[in-house]
């Protein structure tokens, strides 16, 4: 055991720190994971540029230490502890877990109501977003050396031969596992919402993207068409999911981009659309591409930036389509994935799309890599 | 059996004109209706303005007799018309009927999807909208004293003890009851969806709007809140389904509006919002009035009147919200709707919303009280 | 404060017994519900009857104060009970509440997958059912004048304007309320689930079977058949919800009543029947009733008194029939049934269902009424 | 153009026939396929054995050509012809089509409703199994030479690529098409229905077993069980679907088997179990293996051989189970399973469940290995 724990902290917007907390003492319903791999995601990016609204409207409460996309080892855990598991298995010290990055209340309307969106909760407080490393025991977030786990908190066993690099995309990949989730249901004799055999365009070639177009290949998708820059990230997509993919720095203008996708889809239209661009005008161009009756899942929009023009008309009732807001994932969508990630280990091996790995304290060159569009995701490792 | 049949014929827009016709020869796979009552939607009043694009992208074909919005007696019917009836029950001259407005091949990808919305069928055609008078037999809408049923069309039989006045409302009536099979499924646990005890807001008090509160009504909304002008109709939708008002021409700030919302629903927001206001503006309004989780139907902006802007992030991602497209509907929902007509007749008089009849003659006249908000449903009788 | 708290103590199947417990002492995370009526429910009279077998297995521990549909006062409330109402709402001293009668551990499997249905959590205690009085503060069930409330129970709230003998049919309600969520979801295009319009065949005339009706009345079913006996309780179901109702225990031929059944339906059969009779062969009778692509929920089958013979070709596969299992709710539907417990007050009067009141010392003698067919709800009262 | 056409006849229950008929003339509004390869189905065998009752209680009409699960090349086309195919894509002649091998009428209530089974439809025509050959054009089945395309009928264009061993197992694969489309609806939040990630058990391993099994690992099943005999099928199930297999030749002991499910379910139980066994005791005993919460499928007993017990507590209400009876398929269901056996071609070669191939003239040697366990798809080939 150690005295010292180090840490990445992000002071303020566009400054990280080097840090040292004191090891902290584990209470008896509490635990300790001692990290193995911490992801950058793009709500990371946003705050180092100082874009700091969450959804639900909060703010981003600096001194922070970031890292949401998290596994460990258990290093420590309170004999009390008997229920952190998310589909309440048994936990030893020693195993490997990812940590549902969103601490809910419980007891709030959206939580009583069986909702289930952890970020949707009235008072959500996330590792890595909005728990500040400011007070004691400080070690809320994932760019360190371990994590403290709250007695509230959930952990989500991984199960064995998943290795690190895999498990690392659980919270990624539990996103569209919520959002496939909603867009499949209903989809009553195949036309009501997506299905297997129907086919998914998905505009974004970063991490979610990536992992919508995994999903929509896991439950049976007929062709998946990525829309996104640059060649190299296509080049990943091509491996792990897309059937065909369009770069938007070569077809640059968004009604060519809309001919190709009506030529792949026998002039149908896409049956399903996913935003993961996290630009506001994607949406609109999402909307043109669906066929009659499609469904349109917005999930890239994370944060706030900003308004697109929309036509009702045209885009919405003319084409009975259907818009899906996704914002996060459930708790119990962590354990999903993971059965899912372990499934298709194979012929969907999650672990490539860890392109860079850094040092707790490269933390801001691994950021300034994670924004540079080269890399697909990076990863922190305390080792 | 006359020689003439009367209709009023709109040649191009802004400009009716009374015609007569030559009584139509009808064959054996064929009906001939004789009209009872038939409404002017605002569908009718976008093409007397010049508006004339439908769903789909079709044009209006004039000359046009207009009249989608139908109930009449069976006059004629051909020995072979054995199938014209929506749920396959035997029908007689005398009988009663609703015929259902769009007719669809059948054959193309839409329709053999099962999908069903008329108005999606690739070759669609609608009586009063986009099948033109020009040529025999001419009668291919309501305005007339009598109305052609193509082999190929479809006729909902109405119950006994429904009057003209409460079935003449079955079309409009057939948009919520889809609108709402699609916002209810699923709605699993009571959060997915729109379901039983949740509250409803409706933007819109004309006939549209007040037929979507009456559904939700009809489905056990416990409360159902009315937004629009003026003070005349949102009296009628007190009667009907509201028990709430907020009338636009008083409380002209959208930011008031929505803080009374807020009030009404436990600082939660709407369950569910339905835009039936036909302007752009009113589906980001809509948004801003969801709840988490909530549901928004777009069923009002049946004509393009143009684009407006939407944050993807703030009021569709944020919210976990669901937008629903809602363009006409399905044949099937005729009959079912009509059995909800009959069931709450006595509760829920759907006939008292016909404020105003006019004679085929008077037929400018009539689309110019219908353009007047003074007005509920306006209807053309040729007695 | 009275110094002693009289109660009906189940000593055993068969003998209730006056007893007197001390009056609690309330820790800062609970509360006290002084007690304005609780209902005799068909699992009580087998609890009597010495059926003891609860869904998921549990026995029945003995002693107990039964009573698990109730309604009261809150007496006392510790200061940091702050999170017992189940949609969050400010509790204070003097409100009306419905205590949710399943206490769930939040923790296994079940709970953690946000399933629900709190009979089926892994660690469920009942109130009434399965929480024994023999250890302090002995208080856990209905017939009593207090009520004791654990730190991790919920309340519902009761709206204004609700009186007892309405709100003392929560409980009942709230199992059509879950069950009917099930069977509208999904009913996309009218046909694949049940729907506003459609028909609805309730199989036992009791408590539960009448909600069942007032359910399907709430959410705009077309015609409400129930199926029971003896004449006093369908008098009672046609003044609720019914339109029909055959009496089983003139029609004695299943035959004949499935033949009355078909009659009532345009001879399609039932889209929805409710077996709400607690007889294993109300389940075939009612496969026989449904249409093809119908839907039969298992409700009344509570307590298990063993199989009967089911054909899977024609009663299932030839039908393309679904059927339910209901067991019990979820927390969240109490509040939804209030809500439309409120909202129908005028038009469906659930508190007309209680039909008979006993004081705690009569406790037996409430129970033998119950079990006599002649009442419809048997209620406790303490004054 | 040959003067004859060779067809296997099936005189009456026991008997076949080898029979030639004229070659049909082809009207301009019907076409003629030229057969590839028509499999033997249960239904086949059950009719063989003189158990001859239908879904809908319709009888074989002896003397019939079987044959419905068939592929073959378009020979004739008639120019009128147009809207042959399901999904209205253009048909030539020398294209590989999968016939839908029932007729539906498209005008009652079943086909009106949009409910889709073909099945259901009140007039349905089976080619194999209700369409007769005694009068002409006699080609109504596909162990023969040429097939007659009604002109209601519909065939599913074969993509490129696809070879006949795998097109054959389209009529197969459409039936867990449409059985997974109901059990995954909806499945919100993971456990209100079948989802990627959760596990299926399968009872039969004859073709219908397999091709459910195949369904469940198209869309992302984590763990398929399937349990049948003998070990021959069972080697091929683990080829192609099954990650564990259960021999009841071996585990005879029901208890035995559901210990073992419930050993390789974390003790929950199977989320999804599919009956495709044909013996109605597969029903309870599928229900004893379901978790809390699951789905059962029954798509095996589609010929009527009698009753099995069922308790409906312990089995359907404490489970909150959910039954969904499947009979046969839609005509949409067809384009589907074809794109995802194009898609899983190499990964999931259908093709090889083809393990015995006879000529029209041994079709009753055909049938007797069909009936024998140790083959799995037995196909009829003309050359």
């Amino acid at each position: 055991m150690p005295n010292r724990v180090k840490a990445a902290v992000m002071v303020e917007p566009g400054r990280i720190q080097l840090t040292e907390f004191p090891y902290p003492k584990i209470p008896s319903n509490a635990a300790l994971v001692r990290m193995e791999m911490s992801g950058i995601c793009g709500t990371d990016k946003h705050m180092f540029k100082g874009e700091t609204k969450h959804p639900g409207g909060q703010d981003t409460t600096f001194p922070i230490i970031p890292g949401h996309e998290n596994v460990g080892i258990i290093e420590e855990l309170g004999p009390e502890a008997t229920a952190l598991e998310v589909e309440d298995r048994k936990l030893h010290v020693g195993d490997r877990v990812v940590p549902i990055c969103d601490v809910t209340c419980g007891q709030c309307y959206i939580c009583r109501s069986s909702y289930g969106f952890t970020t949707s909760c009235l008072r959500d407080v996330g590792y890595g977003t909005t728990l500040s490393c400011k007070d004691p025991p400080h070690l809320f977030g994932g760019w360190a050396e371990y994590m403290y786990i709250l007695p509230q908190a959930l952990l989500a066993k991984v199960p064995d031969g998943v290795p690190p690099a895999a498990a690392v995309m659980t919270e990624v990949l539990s996103v569209p596992f919520c959002a496939f989730d909603k867009a499949m249901s209903p989809y009553a004799l195949g036309k009501e919402g997506f299905g297997p055999g129907d086919n998914a365009v998905i505009l974004g070639a970063g991490p979610l993207g990536i992992c919508h177009g995994i999903m929509a290949k896991m439950v049976g998708a007929e062709k998946i068409i990525v829309v996104g820059a640059p060649e190299s990230r296509l080049e990943l997509a091509k491996k792990l999911c897309a059937d065909y993919t369009l770069n938007i720095d070569k077809i640059r203008d968004p009604q060519e981009r809309l001919q190709e996708i009506s030529d792949l889809t026998d002039n149908h239209g896409a049956d399903l659309v996913a935003e993961c661009a996290g630009v506001p005008e994607a949406v609109p161009q999402g909307l043109d591409m669906l066929r009659i009756g499609g469904t349109l899942i917005v999930a890239g929009n994370y944060i706030d930036v900003g308004p697109t023009p929309i036509n009702p008309q045209k885009q919405i009732l003319s084409k009975n389509a259907r818009i899906i807001g996704v914002s996060g994932q459930t708790a119990a969508s962590y354990a999903g994935s993971l059965r899912l990630i372990k499934r298709f280990l194979k012929t969907i091996p999650l672990n490539t799309m860890v392109t860079h790995e850094f040092k707790i304290e490269d933390a801001e060159r691994a950021l300034t890599t994670a924004i540079s569009m080269e890399s697909m995701e990076v990863v922190i490792t305390p080792e």
